[in-house]
């Protein structure tokens, strides 16, 4: 007699949550380069668990950066591929006194997992790995389609191995879709399928400008300071709205359609609770005009993500500094073309640094806004299968985040994604005290398998 | 047959020197924590070296921060005394990687010497211990005037126990004058004394925003962000001219009279020089329609010395930042009250904080303005005697520094400051690389010992 995926995850329940525990224990910090072993660690640690799932050809690829995991399984002949991706790496944890627990001590709080990456994207991911194991334990050791695993370490820092991955090796990573765990639920038990994603251009400003640290007793007044040129050219480029005065950046935005709109309406959202609950500021900024959702969903932003210069340690020191840099970015929506945008930033950068500055702009990442067609086969089974899972209606959102893989995925192998995401709003990615509720992750694992049974029944290439 | 105090420095200037660079060693830097031990090793330095000139009553005052040194030598009966103040204290030497050798390692190059403190103010101050050791080596074993000591090793941090300790001991400190040297000299060569000193306002403004650090994907175009927020706000303090908007601060300023004006235009000057060989910007700032010297001297600035928040770290990483602070200072001219203009700050403050962000503002000091009337017996002598050791007219200026002691003199004590140094204008104060002529060390000495002997040959309390 078979068993069911839900059985084999509940009788299975406790070595899953061990094995994502030992996981995210690994510090895979891709962006600080005293944890590349660990991220090179994570990436061994995902190839051993894709092996022990059944899969096949698992490699560790080296990069010029850290290294990418491939495995597949393609025995179930005459039905359609999908290509699994996700990610090992994580952000830095900082700043770390404000964990509760530390972030790689991952421990279990009303049935949270609280760690680094226990969302975002560890705990996610893992989640197909687990999936492939309950169905193979289900089908007699076959699967009802073929799989292709590509996972990569560098999704914080940009993703560049993958991009240069991808183009070169086609024929290998042909898939009729791809699947992608790495964004959320609308809102708790509220079954979400993501169907748009913002871009991102981050950036790093240096601006000089006396020649060394002076005295400000003696200079102030006449001398030109680092700091206070950059805020001044960072200050102008939004107004007190939160409108960014950058020219030409709302162009070409391509309005969300009416009926997108009209199904935001719908959402079961309170803009009074979302800044209450999960921004726990004293009030909400951008533009006025727009709704909150299509701020964080269908506008283009402006953020200052970091900033230093001077002097910032305990007590009084009157310098008058001569460099300062901070880290920019802009959120890009569809129709924004982003080395448009970029060429657009850098003149206004150059136009607007003050007198007596020297601006210097070095791009760290640059890719486009995406988006899928919500009757795509696969959409429609993953809506049906989540649907059935929590027992509600499927909801079609977008996702304020970048995940430039997806527009990759589209460029270079034609295919589409299902951004099929188990993690809560208040999951706290890139946050201290990020978290991962351990239901959901038992949740994502059987929807993943119900997805991957249920499109195993379509023909390929719909 | 008495010699000289000039014959006595040539004499003893390897001893003098060695026993500066000792001194230059202990890394007295008073406003980090982890240097408390080393300043007060520098200041039983200072009382030791008292000592050994002759001085009495050597005392190392414990304070609740770091200690006061007083000595005195009180038998020059009929003659008036002279009040020597000093700081033995230093700022923080960063950024290290600049400086060519070690800012506690003090090398001499091309006829200076290279330490943190060189010229501010450990280099100055110990002119006046060498100096009164010269004059009772060549009066025999007495003085020609009485003296006091007062040194202390708070003046980076804003003087809090000197500041105490003044009006608690009237008696014990009086005095006919006050001479201290911790200026400059306005050009190499340019025998200067400076009646006037700006005030200085210093405080911390820290931003709180969101709750925590948000992902700016999801919650980015709708949460406020911290380091923004602060950045609008700095940003409003002055208009692209540098003229300071924060309301009511010019209308107080006391504009400096015709002939001084006049007396600055015939200064060795030049804007252009100015900017080139001791800025190094691309371009000077500053209110146009004043004088680069009434900018520095004159007129209030408002500075924005360190900033820090969110991430900056190496690398990419997409927050919005929940908190960042300023190190920001306000120089204060005569005609400023100090307490007014800070309401009028923590008003502006309260007025532009931006929507969704929380401003608080900490107070780390707060001194008026001073000047010193250039017809005063004792300003008389030092610029004769000045104009003598120099051979060149005496000059009058202004600095843009504050030595708030010299304010609390004239207050507490109700006497006069002789503002004698012996710095040049590229020493680089509070920089990397700082540096003190080793030549004008010995002249100082020599001046400041005739300066005593002089001032001694008039009557006391005029």
């Amino acid at each position: 007699m078979q068993i069911s995926v839900e059985d084999f995850v509940r009788k299975n329940e406790q070595r899953f949550l061990d094995e994502l525990l030992d996981f995210l224990r690994i510090p895979s910090i891709s962006t600080l380069p005293e944890h590349k072993p660990d991220v090179a660690r994570a990436a061994h640690f995902v190839a051993e668990k894709l092996k022990a799932a059944g899969l096949e050809n698992v490699e560790v690829i080296q990069t010029s950066k850290h290294p990418l995991v491939y495995a597949d399984w393609l025995h179930a002949a005459g039905k359609p591929t999908v290509l699994c991706y996700g990610h090992y790496d994580v952000q830095p944890p900082d700043p770390l006194e404000l964990w509760k627990s530390p972030p790689f001590e991952p421990t279990i709080r009303d049935g949270n997992i609280y760690a680094r990456g226990a969302c975002d994207d560890k705990g996610q991911m893992y989640m197909h790995i687990k999936a492939v194991e309950a169905l193979r334990a289900v089908h007699g050791g076959n699967l009802p389609v073929n799989v292709k695993f590509l996972i990569e370490g560098e999704e914080e820092v940009g993703g560049d191995s993958i991009t240069t991955y991808l183009p070169a090796h086609r024929e290998k990573l042909q898939a009729d879709v791809a699947l992608v765990s790495d964004t959320e639920m609308f809102a708790d038990g509220v079954p979400t399928l993501c169907i748009g994603l913002r871009g991102l251009i981050y950036l790093e400003i240096q601006a000089t400008g006396p020649v060394r640290d002076l005295h400000s007793g003696i200079f102030g007044g006449a001398a030109p300071n680092a700091v206070y040129g950059l805020i001044e050219l960072l200050a102008k480029a939004k107004d007190a709205d939160g409108r960014i005065q950058i020219p030409g950046v709302y162009e070409q935005v391509q309005p969300p359609d009416a009926a997108e709109v009209a199904s935001w309406e719908r959402l079961p959202f309170s803009a009074e609770e979302f800044r209450k609950n999960e921004v726990g500021a004293t009030a909400l900024t951008g533009e006025p005009d727009q709704s909150v959702l299509a701020r964080i969903w269908a506008r283009p932003t402006f953020e200052v993500h970091g900033i230093a210069g001077g002097f910032t340690g305990a007590g009084a020191k009157t310098v008058i500094p001569a460099t300062a840099t901070a880290k920019v970015s802009m959120r890009l929506v569809p129709g924004l073309d982003p080395e448009k945008v970029l060429g657009d930033l850098k003149r206004w950068v150059r136009q607007n640094t003050p007198k007596g500055i020297q601006t210097e702009v070095r791009v760290l990442s640059c890719g486009p806004a995406v988006s899928v067609d919500p009757h795509h086969a696969a959409i429609e089974v993953a809506a049906r299968v989540f649907s059935e899972k929590l027992g509600r209606e499927t909801v079609f959102i977008r996702g304020g985040g970048s995940i430039p893989i997806v527009g990759e995925f589209a460029k270079d192998l034609g295919i589409s994604t299902v951004l099929m995401g188990f993690g809560l709003p208040d999951d706290g990615l890139h946050s201290p005290n990020e978290k991962y509720r351990v239901s959901n992750y038992y949740q994502g694992i059987e929807t993943i398998a119900n997805f991957l049974a249920e499109y195993g029944k379509l023909s390929p290439n719909r």
